[in-house]
């Protein structure tokens, strides 16, 4: 009998996702365990990651009910660039063994004796989208991630681009510039880790009282996703200013894009969009269109919410593994 | 016998050049005529500007003793956004009687009984590159044309982007930003145009005597790029800051591109780099390098002049031609 199940896995900073799926993205069994156990005596071991991701794709396809002969193949998202022939994972700067690069596809095709496909995280995550979430019926999408930083990923054509030295869609590393001052990334405005950053700071100097108050709720200190959305819904000013600062930065972001590449389509997530919402997403489509060159059909270039929120990266995997296995 | 000539067109605001070619690219003869003659009545009809393009064609033709029956088909590089599927011209800005849209393809195929085929001027010049010039080894390649204003297109995978509205490759229409600014236009910066328009200001204030000088010595007061190369080598320091700006301006674009697309290659012609030659080239690739955001292979990135300078137009539209009818 043919093997119709794939095995998409997502590797995280803090947790490993794995989920056993069909080609079409139907989701049978998932599982999940700790990037690294607390206090792991081999977290500079690339060899004991690769067994825990290996493990992890095995509970997976024990909760499905399935055995090796029924995956066809295994996809993954890598925190790096990647050379997709090879599995091979330039730098990982979150992962303490791989910062110097790991050769993954190979680590695990031996431990899984399975075909095993890796990718750039934020492509997959965007594969993910264009194949089963927002951007399904669409050939030509754009994904924008705000998170901790600001990932990208391109879909040209039907096709993920990945670029000649596996470097494309670093959008977080595009310059802000004006001339006279030194060119700066644009993450450093646009992504939830710069306004946190920017609200810790004011929080310090005293400039944020409503700010204070929400986190004196929490026990650490950390000014995620949901404490800047309450902070706005609050009403404070200092957190209004810098979320329009980013909004009109990536609104500037979309329409420069849009008048390098034209593309149908941008899909937006990352837990900064998905905590905001469409009252994040309203100015920054209304600004962007504003600013497009070309005129026509201003309307039809889509700028979506991304669909698969968690899912994203075990589901692009599984898109993954059939792409590059059929 | 098989038709195995093309004919290749390109249309400026001041003159259309035709040539007649094999689908190697090698030109058999040119023809030449002013795209509005002399005080001509008719500037405004955009009928007659389609019948002297279809005449410069028939002459290319005639002077290289081809009949119709020779020729395979016509390709037509337009001064503005173009649907390439039939050859509607949106907006030529430049060109009076087609600024609010005109059927070239459609206009053309009716007066020349031949297939035609309409692409964007700059689509077409790179087409050119890719095909016969600079880039013809590359499939992965960004035009930069630093003129009156700044032009760019795409090839991507070998193939011309055309984007989802006609509209990609606006590249000087990406943008400048910082926050608390105002979005502006890169080409405002760096193009041939601005330095220009900044240099005409210094003189009118009396602040660059070497570029009065220049100046003084031709009957118009224009700045061309003849103009700035000589300011250049006079040591005007208003000059070189202008060319200066300019330079560090495109190497935050390449690098901002890069880090997106990634390309294997970037072809910067124009007027602006056809005088300066590679003194001005040089400072852009070293400093865009700086700012690749991926760090292996950076010298594998090529930033080349282009190589069939007045060409590059009749030579693209053969390009365009072959690759159409094909």
């Amino acid at each position: 009998m043919q093997s119709t199940y794939y095995i998409g896995i997502d590797i995280g900073g803090t947790k490993i996702l794995a989920a056993a799926a069909t080609a079409d993205g139907r989701i049978i069994a998932r599982s999940k365990r700790k990037t690294y156990p607390p206090d792991a005596p081999d977290i500079d071991d690339p060899q004991a990651l690769a067994r825990r991701i290996a493990q992890t794709a095995l509970d997976a396809m024990k909760k499905a009910n399935l055995t090796k002969r029924d995956i066809k193949a295994v996809g993954i998202g890598a925190p790096g660039p990647t050379d997709v022939r090879t599995g091979y994972v330039f730098n990982a700067v979150n992962l303490p063994g791989w910062q110097n690069g790991f050769a993954l596809g190979a680590a695990l095709t031996e431990l899984l004796k399975l075909p095993v496909f890796v990718d750039n995280d934020v492509n997959v995550g965007l594969l993910g989208e264009a194949t089963y979430g927002a951007a399904r019926s669409l050939d030509d999408v754009v994904g924008l991630f705000v998170g901790t930083g600001l990932g990208g990923a391109l879909v040209l054509n039907g096709r993920l681009r990945r670029g000649f030295r596996w470097g494309s869609g670093e959008v977080g590393h595009t310059y802000l510039y004006w001339p006279g001052k030194k060119p700066k990334d644009i993450e450093r405005i646009a992504s939830r880790g710069a306004i946190s950053k920017k609200l810790a700071k004011a929080v310090r100097k005293g400039k944020s009282p409503i700010l204070a108050e929400i986190l004196a709720q929490r026990r650490d200190q950390r000014i995620t996703s949901g404490v800047i959305r309450k902070a706005l819904a609050a009403g404070d000013p200092v957190t209004q200013k810098a979320v329009a600062q980013a909004q009109e930065t990536l609104a500037v972001l979309i329409a420069s894009i849009t008048n390098l590449l034209d593309p149908q389509a941008f899909v937006m997530g990352g837990g900064l969009v998905e905590s905001l919402g469409e009252p994040f997403l309203a100015p920054i489509r209304q600004r962007a269109r504003e600013l497009f060159f070309v005129r026509q059909r201003v309307d039809e270039v889509q700028i979506l919410p991304a669909a698969l929120g968690d899912d994203s990266g075990v589901l692009g995997g599984v898109a993954l593994a059939a792409e590059q296995s059929n």
